[in-house]
């Protein structure tokens, strides 16, 4: 009986040491691999995280401008390229990252394995360019991290049930990481950007723009979704709805970066956590619509049909009989927007269409702001004391937006910034 | 009754059709797809082969020189890149030619899929950098070629049956291409590359060399080994070993092209069908080696070892006790075979080595040559008439090979060709 107990412990004992030793999953953008040099640099950070006792698995995208270079060689071929023939194409970036990082922290004497969406099993939907994941298998990447393998998985791909190579879209590369730190329950998904972590503003634009230590994942969703770079929402919301810390910081120094997490008590003292802006749209109205029941609906219908995102929309009740409905699109999709808009506009028998692609959108993030009041009124008076006109408002229990004209963007992001009293202290 | 007769007699026809349709399978070089404007060349080659009624199967190699360029860059991370990274990374250039080519053939209205090794079920071993293809799955291509589509294959590259990544070597997509024809039972392979075919001379060097309407596997086979850089040994290996007939021709124009074939009554008719002139080996002495048995055995055995492959072979026997023993090495192997030949040397007591790092071999390749003698003679004098000074000779059945010095080999080609009377008719 002695003889069988012992061992028996013993292997008990091993495995309690391996379930003590965390999973630590890091993603690194393209910027971050974008030469040689700065793989060798990811190299090092990655094998300096597992010799701190570390189980790690990194995630990383194409590098640099690889991804774009791709999508212009196939648009020197087609107009409209076949969506699957496109993620074919797509994916190799990633491919060529993880090979490479590989290679390089082999160097450092560390054993890695790369592993692409296809070999990790990360199984997504069929809709190529924007597949969503539906399972992810960590068989092979636990296997391989028992084995002392730092896992290195190539971002922004998976494969459908029938073997074809899906991409996840912009900002795919930090839902893998997300979605696999989830899966692997690892204690935090460090995403490495060339930024310090998230401000409270853009400091190119205020320069003093203060870095937030720890901000909620639905703050983040707004500030991500209004403009503030360093995160895609669509991750944060994956990161709230599996309870993942995402810890954003800099992949060229050891700054320490901003976590997003549950909001909590901490949190709730702080008012306003940050203000962006969005330069990237552009403001439609529909001119003159028969002020009806059901022509909104009509219009927005169409719209949705020729598959264009709209952000923002506001519709004044006049006191004729008409109404003008005015909403924003990206202004990339402008293009493409207009025969459809202009075809809406028809369908509902409006005078005309008119576009304005010179606005700004600011806004004012903040978990705190759903308790207090006058947030709005204060915003809306910094912007008046700059006599910078408000086109149009929008508001949510966390943040309230306003366009205001694109030459005057900047001016009322510092303007609201001082306003709120948001800068570093001195 | 009658109704169920007729449409079964319906589905017969059709399949009957089915299989009066043949699968062609093409294979188009890197140089072939180097930029935007090729692969359209090649997109519109491949579709008017389909437009004539063909299934068509096309194999393609990475653009231009992404391979080696994807080298280089490993290279510049680690002096031995890991095996499984380098075919991790080294996929990617076929990946991205697929892609690219199945757009273009969108373009031109025709259905197309792109289909990487690991899509299509191209098994191989696990040899990393140099697998060989054990099974090729040919549901899924025979799926698509059903349904309409042209399949476009990633060349050299397969999988290992625990889902790697595994790539063939150089030539690795010729193999590719005769493999899936044998497989699909293709009426013909049919290998593009930027010559008009083979020739029985290298036209750069031999003004007049005639090109070749057909060769047998054997001669081309030892015409690829000694050197005609049209295509690799290995992939004609496969041709003969499963008959699959393999026709060689220009992607940019509509020349005939020779085809590899079995050997026939019609081919006895002729001597000689070609010279081919190796530059790229070394010639190596282990000088006064003991004349004991075993001894050659001892070194070849010891260079083996090291995994140097070594060419022709030499050893006179001496009137003393000693011998001299020379053979032939790829130069581009020579510094890393120089130590583990010296080991060699050392080993069997020899007195050094001597490296001649300036060699030409020139080959006199043709079935017709076993039966007729006088062959060898004809070649020794149409050098010595030159002034030629011959330092090695080894023969086979059908091909003698001579090395000379290294500044004459193209004069020798010259001097043979013309001796044979093997120039294009006036």
């Amino acid at each position: 009986m002695f003889r069988v107990t012992q061992p028996r412990s013993f292997a008990t004992l091993r495995m309690t040491n391996k379930v003590l030793q965390m999973i630590l999953v890091q993603k690194y953008g393209g910027s971050s691999v974008a030469n040689i040099k700065k793989v060798k640099n990811v190299a090092r950070r990655v094998v300096a995280a597992k010799r701190k006792g570390n189980q790690v698995v990194v995630v990383v995208s194409a590098p640099g401008d690889t991804t774009d270079e791709l999508i212009d060689l196939a648009g020197k071929i087609s107009k409209l390229p076949n969506r699957r023939e496109m993620d074919m194409l797509l994916s190799t970036g990633e491919q060529m990252s993880v090979a490479l990082l590989a290679m390089a922290i082999h160097e450092l004497g560390e054993d890695a394995v790369s592993m692409t969406g296809y070999q990790v099993g990360i199984i997504t939907d069929e809709v190529h360019g924007a597949a969503k994941i539906e399972d992810i298998d960590a068989r092979r990447m636990k296997a391989e991290l028992a084995k002392g393998k730092i896992v290195i998985v190539a971002g922004f791909q998976g494969k459908t049930a029938n073997h074809e190579i899906t991409t996840l879209g912009r900002g795919g590369s930090d839902l893998t990481a997300v979605a696999l730190a989830s899966v692997l329950k690892a204690k935090v998904c460090e995403i490495y950007t060339d930024v310090d972590g998230v401000y409270n503003a853009d400091p190119r634009i205020v320069s003093n723009a203060r870095k937030l230590p720890v901000i909620s994942y639905d703050e983040m969703m707004e500030m991500a979704s209004l403009g503030a770079k360093v995160m895609q929402s669509r991750s944060v919301e994956v990161g709230k709805k599996y309870d993942v810390p995402i810890l954003v910081r800099n992949s060229m120094n050891n700054a320490e970066g901003t976590l997003i997490t549950k909001e909590n008590k901490k949190m709730e003292k702080v008012l306003v956590s940050g203000i962006t802006l969005n330069e990237d749209e552009a403001k439609v109205t529909i001119l003159k619509v028969p002020d009806k029941p059901g022509i909104a609906a009509k219009v927005f219908s169409k719209i949705a049909e020729g598959n264009i995102n709209i952000d923002m929309i506001i519709q004044n009740k006049s006191t004729t009989n008409y109404t003008d409905i005015s909403f924003t699109v990206f202004r990339s999709d402008l293009k493409r927007a207009l025969p459809v808009i202009r075809k809406a506009a028809e369908a509902v028998k409006a005078r005309g269409i008119q576009v304005d692609d010179n606005i700004a959108k600011v806004s004012l993030v903040g978990v705190g702001m759903k308790s207090h009041s006058g947030v709005a009124g204060k915003m809306f008076s910094a912007l008046a004391e700059k006599g910078i006109n408000i086109e149009m408002i929008s508001t949510s229990e966390i943040k309230i937006s306003c366009v205001v004209d694109g030459r005057r963007g900047k001016e009322a992001v510092r303007a609201i910034h001082k306003k709120f009293e948001l800068g570093k202290k001195k």
